[in-house]
């Protein structure tokens, strides 16, 4: 199983690859097939559920490297209990080109306005991860306390839906709103949503599952120091910050092994 | 079983419905049958201790949608353990129906008036829920911090029994003092008890359960968020929190899959 | 299961009320037999453990209510392991009766110097329970936040052992420790132990096993009122926290059936 | 399965006792065979990660008695998923002499240069501990609350990487920096590390898994303190925390016993 796992984790780097400039991890531009692409996309909505970074609710996406104007997403329903048939392929515009006839997500314009906005990003997660929250409520940024929330050290920007489109039901709904997001997010791996929750990218599905834990533990870790050091607190210079990239490839095989067996 | 649990969900939420006002998601005014409901009645004991919303202690009960004048409770036991067998029909006086030699709960009361006060209730549930208590102990009001708890909007009031009844051993043991938590809980979704936790009200038991659970969360998240921003936290504007209704399906169906299996 | 635990509950209690003058819950007066209280001492450990009040160190005895002058309580080892065959008789002076050949706990005379002391007391716990640790390491007193940490009411004295024996290992390993932390906890249901962690006792092995476990929730919930309230927190009435009195039968009930069955 | 494991402890720390100048705890100089020896490091890498010590990143180590110029490491992996046949023995410049063609940790001089700088060190862990990051974020020096943490007596030193090496990507990937982090150290038993986590040394296996996990503890204890008694609080006196010296012994067997089955 171990080496099972290397093998596809070197087979989805390859292909985000194959659409990024600046590679940080060189692998061989073999493209996953789409039946591992989508059996690594049932994985990653089970592995957000039992690391508790979703609940009953949030999203996780991949683009399809053979077809860059198609992502496939689940359709609506607990990320826990996602299965191969709930998978669905959609255009950018979020509209379904397969299993037309299920229900999506509400919210499915995160996915379709941030791949549309960012060549780069092969996949995308949506969470309400908790420890994020009450930094969305304030406006204290995050800041990285440690090399596992490097990414953090490019700046987390905060989206407030209110400025985008008044009072709401907080929901991205619509693909405007999906665009305002995603022009918040700008060129970072994440950005929180007041009141809501946070949306996070990568270039695979592997990291993104991996940055948004690490956002939610680097919050909690944040809070801690700050409680701890009366402000006076030593986070990664934004130069440590560029060079403590992560693969985080054995965190994805922990993680997995840790899933729940049926 | 997703199936099933939709199926399940649509009956419970129509029954609901037939006794409220304002439906929010409209259904087809189906009952669901007594033994579906007392079955739910069980899946909704065993979430909230699963989910850590009650220990021991606490309860959920659900009025029967057939005969408005009564209600569903087990008899006293602890929520995890709770079987079919245990359920029992009360009037609205609290007086059980069934399953007369049963010992029941000594603060059922706080289902009975509720459900006298609130035709619109359709479930309740008690709760020690922890991360409440600090609030209801303190005269710092619980605000929404995001969607999921947008019926905190409402606002939640604190009964402080000592005002009702003076020096007590803080149990609703009565039905003086289920009519005057009653009165204090009003037209709200819950309302802290100080010294000792909450009452919790919805449309259904599906509403209820997710209202208990995410109360808790809430409570959790603001007190972080005001460790953080000193005072300057921004919740949920009181319109976002109206319009940011939930239905919380996802949730229900991600618990009940969660549960140990016998 | 349930029968037969409630059927054990009377038992146990009726044994314990034997030897106090003012029970709090009357039952007929039938001792348990010896083994059926063995038996349920092995449960006690087993709970602690499972719930996290004691990880591998810390311990629980019984008094032998058909020789008062006599306890039960584990040899050396981890509560989580300790089987039948690992329990120990032992006089009040703390010197095995039976299994002499076995290693006790360094820490026994906790128990022998409580059980002299109190007359009433049938059962003791020795925890490092971790949300009490950083009250005894400051001069801030425990207070009741909830009814289910009624008897922190009486108040909970914190046990210097630098006041009764200058710099020490810490540990309460000889006769006169033992004593001296005897006197500091008097008649209160729990004292805690500075720089180490509580000592909690009760009228039989059920109540213990509660006390200890809310003593530690309650710790915790006081914390966070303390840090939302900025001090002005409303803690239970004396008077309310007398009245409070808790049988914890469910609970018990409750972390039975929570135990990883083998 | 006890006297197997009480045994190996035995062994373990006998074969630990005879480099050490001072053993705290006298034991037969009886060395565990070599298929022992690794049996008990996939056990401690198992229950590192059972426990929450180390996610899917950290390590641990252990010196090979019979030729202490040598030590054993799993190759690089994630510590949950460790088997024997990852297990390489290196050279004191991490080298490795058997299983060379697997890929190593690249943080493996930290096990190196230690036991290099210490000859009375045989084992070593490397984690990410999460409580322990905010204190290695600030100036706030980690104190010892209770005897279980009683090493942290000695001090605990902060790595500042920067000091060694300017702007790096935080990791100890090079002989030098390893030995810089060696220098550190000290005498001490643990070092945290700025914006990274922690090394952690003791004279056995046995013992640097719980010095580990209590380090953790440990802080998350001091910040609890720290927040309720504003500043005044008592930590273990010097000469204490020099008393209240802890086999563990039952710790090891309880996480032991923890380990899912597989």
């Amino acid at each position: 199983m171990y080496i099972k796992l290397r093998l596809r984790l070197a087979c989805s780097l390859a292909a985000a690859l194959m659409f990024v400039a600046a590679p940080v991890y060189s692998q061989a531009p073999v493209a996953p097939s789409r039946d591992a692409l989508v059996d690594e996309l049932v994985v990653a909505n089970h592995i957000l559920a039992n690391e508790g970074v979703v609940d009953g609710y949030g999203h996780v996406s991949v683009r399809n490297p053979a077809s860059p104007n198609r992502y496939f997403l689940a359709r609506a329903g607990a990320p826990a209990l996602v299965t191969l048939a709930d998978v669905t392929e959609y255009d950018l515009d979020s509209k379904p080109v397969t299993n037309t006839s299920a229900t999506g997500y509400a919210e499915r314009f995160i996915h379709g306005e941030i791949y549309k906005a960012r060549p780069d990003v092969m996949a995308v997660v949506h969470c309400h991860c908790l420890d994020v929250i009450p930094f969305a409520a304030t406006s204290v940024p995050l800041q990285p306390m440690y090399h596992m929330g490097y990414f953090i050290g490019e700046g987390v920007p905060v989206f407030e839906i209110r400025k985008a489109a008044g009072i709401t039901d907080m929901l991205i709904s619509t693909p405007e709103l999906g665009r305002a997001l995603a022009q918040t997010l700008g060129s970072k791996s994440a950005a929180l949503m007041r009141g809501h929750g946070a949306a996070v990218v990568a270039t695979s599905l592997h990291l993104v599952v991996a940055k948004a834990y690490y956002l939610n533990v680097n919050a909690r870790l944040q809070l801690q120091a700050m409680q701890l050091g009366g402000g006076k607190v030593t986070y990664l210079d934004p130069e440590e910050a560029r060079q403590a990239v992560q693969s985080y490839e054995r965190s994805w095989d922990f993680w997995k092994a840790r899933l729940p067996r049926n």
